[in-house]
């Protein structure tokens, strides 16, 4: 996208990009917003970032993944069509450079349906890079608020687990899952970790604490089932980001 | 200290220096020595570190703190007696250059009573340095070894506090510490890190994953008692330092 009448970076590009998502399901249908805006986990991952090498024009990427299978096609077409006169992110309007959507473009973009992800290779650890600043929500009892800006692998493969057990069509079998989860608790081990660094970060209506960085995580089960699921969790990562907050820019994560 | 005949650094100087201290316990006292060497928590900490600036001359500096009263005197004693004609660190000797005892000869060395640890001024949070790899032991049910080598608040805590428990002539009363320990799981809180690097590193027989960086935690409770046992901890962490192995190397902790 490149922005138009001014050269400085959006200054909340999380909340902004936010906004601009929703006013455009808006124009897709009303209703859809509601329901997309009151569900309590959201079918996309969202992030606005500097391009890179940056341009110092004002441009910013907007990269936005869509876990919903319905969602992609009328995003892409309002998209396309709005974005001629401009998309707002905050008070300005930025006009559409280019839509991206293959690995040929960007090694941010990318397709595969359920099936594909569900058939990955299995895997006896995690290979991810933290790219967005990430963070997990570990409240605890009595309503403390608390936050966990460290790459704990049981936090990852949890965190990857639970939002594909809600937006896959293939989840696990409930058993299966509450298996996995134990397994990932007991068997995984931080092998690795580079570039670690500390990053607070703007999301919606707060600041958190997050991390970014490479990270490798193995697992000590044998169990192929469990190497499968992995497998599974890593590709659908790329998707579904990791953490809290990945629908207002945190959490953007690749497997390498 | 000086490497007099070989200008190369100690190949595995965390266990050489673990070799050469309980030497000089035996040459004290050949029963303290086995006594100590059976202890399952020992009541030293030792690390053989690179001069700052490396000199290139094959020096070794052993940092060596004491966390029993009685060890100080006997081993400061044999230190100077038998460094006159070397150490050995490994096949290695080492001729005794100069031993450094307070803060202004060296930032890693001073001298606190059990009774100066335990009046230090109460802090809402803990500001740690781990200058050397620093890891946690976290076995799981079944004989799964399992290591952790991340900066998490309460595995911190929790390590202090436990060695605190079973060194210090003024330990909290078991219910008290039981509280603290709660406390802990459920209160700290990273909030910042800075120069977080992974380090893999040799100990005693294997070889483990660790950290070294800064770490600040902060604590939400409004405790005093809480308060001013974090104040303890944090000023007992420069002798004790924190996580596994701190016998051999690992876990050099500055408050700073």
């Amino acid at each position: 996208m490149k922005g138009a009448p001014t050269p400085a970076p959006p200054r909340y590009p999380g909340l902004y990009a936010h906004g601009l998502f929703f006013a455009l399901l808006g124009k897709i249908d009303p209703g859809l917003a509601a329901a997309v805006h009151a569900a309590p986990r959201k079918p996309f991952t969202l992030a606005a970032l500097e391009p890179s090498p940056p341009s110092g024009r004002g441009e910013v990427v907007l990269r936005i993944t869509v876990l919903e299978d319905g969602l992609f096609a009328p995003l892409l077409g309002v998209l396309l069509r709005e974005g001629l006169d401009g998309l707002a992110l905050g008070d300005d309007l930025h006009r559409l450079a280019r839509v991206v959507a293959t690995p040929q473009g960007s090694p941010l973009a990318g397709r595969h349906t359920w099936e594909e992800l569900a058939a990955a290779p299995p895997t006896r650890g995690l290979r991810l890079r933290f790219c967005t600043p990430t963070v997990f929500a570990t409240s605890k009892p009595g309503r403390r608020a608390r936050h966990t800006p460290l790459p704990d692998p049981f936090l990852i493969a949890k965190s990857l687990l639970s939002s594909w057990q809600h937006h896959s069509p293939l989840r696990f079998p409930e058993v299966e899952a509450a298996a996995l989860q134990s397994v990932f608790e007991l068997d995984l081990e931080l092998t690795r970790f580079a570039n670690l660094r500390f990053e607070r970060a703007q999301a919606a209506k707060g600041f958190f604490p997050g991390f970014t960085g490479a990270v490798e995580v193995h697992c000590h089960s044998d169990s192929l089932e469990v190497q499968r699921a992995l497998g599974v969790l890593q590709a659908y990562a790329f998707y579904a980001g990791v953490g809290a907050k990945t629908a207002y820019g945190l959490g953007l994560t690749t497997p390498y």
